[in-house]
């Protein structure tokens, strides 16, 4: 339902474009605009700077191709990380949810992507050629596939790999199983087999 | 969880500041924040922009307390409206809820709260003198009190209405029934119970 005009024009766009964001339907951008017009100094002040600053900083790393104000990014800059372990992950979420783990302090490179045949995405839409020519510099002694395990990301894989396989260089992929906390009775036939597949020693 | 540091941190300081959207937790904000940062053209730049906007243009009507661009606002400076009738309000997303319905084309005054004295909120902190000024003008042939059916706000119209009685205005309340398109089985007793009291003629 199209919002009637009770109040300015500003207001209602602000409401349209908050509306754009995920998670916030038309109920709850209303109620973010009402929150952030009542907070005005404390929320809405600080939040329209960050997105000025956003806006001016933030761009796409030219080495891994993941967001941040500086180019080469924070994760490429560092000179602490394992330079010989490179993840490829589809997207800067990713990136992000294997940061947060904080189970490998290594190298990525970030897709933009899956192969998607169906939606029109192709190698060519993906970050690919950086990826063979920084797998053929011979830097890396292990790429690590860290993609999601759904059709459009296992067939991304098959495809990395016979583009790398000719390099050489080492490719493994994430470990498929229950999840940490998961129970069994939630998991679909898929997981349980592999995970039944997959077992180790007590 | 606090965020680590995997991009610059004016990126943090812009998922940080999201979380506190109401209806966005971390997870979301992230996923906000990256949204905004991928759909730059076509969503940060205009929010930014729309939020700067927001900053300097809105404020509270000085006649109603609504917030808008204008003062008075849209609704004082409407002279379509009935300006016999005034509908007084918890807070500016009801009046948006009421002119959503479209069921009254009326004025609006906006307490900015209900008195709950366990929170400390007491007569001095709602918009309650300009409403007793502004019905002592006798402008007004009716009050319609649109005020959430809680404690407080049952506890709020009854001030209310003590604070209006000697001025001689006539002051009405919302009807108690069934939602409609609600389902009896959902319905709690105290509601079915004023629904039947309530009963009309088929």
């Amino acid at each position: 339902m199209v919002q009637k005009s009770v109040a300015g024009p500003e207001i209602e766009r602000l409401i349209q474009l908050l509306t754009k964001l995920p998670g916030l339907g038309p109920r709850s951008a209303r109620r973010a605009a009402l929150h952030l017009i009542k907070k005005k100094e404390q929320l809405l002040v600080p939040l329209a700077d960050a997105m000025g600053v956003a806006v001016s900083e933030i761009g796409i790393c030219s080495i891994c191709g993941t967001v941040d104000t500086s180019d080469p990014c924070t994760i490429c800059a560092d000179p602490k990380r394992d330079s010989s372990v490179l993840v490829v992950v589809e997207d800067v979420a990713d990136l992000w949810a294997l940061e947060r783990a904080g189970a490998v302090k290594a190298r990525y490179h970030v897709l933009g992507g899956t192969l998607s045949p169906l939606d029109g995405v192709g190698p060519e839409d993906l970050n690919l050629t950086a990826l063979v020519d920084r797998c053929g510099s011979g830097d890396f002694s292990e790429v690590i596939l860290a993609i999601s395990a759904t059709v459009e990301g296992q067939t991304t894989a098959h495809y990395i790999m016979d583009q790398l396989s000719p390099l050489g260089v080492n490719v493994t992929k994430l470990a498929h199983g229950v999840p940490v906390g998961g129970e069994l009775d939630y998991l679909d036939e898929g997981t349980l087999a592999q995970a039944l597949k997959a077992r180790t020693q007590f």
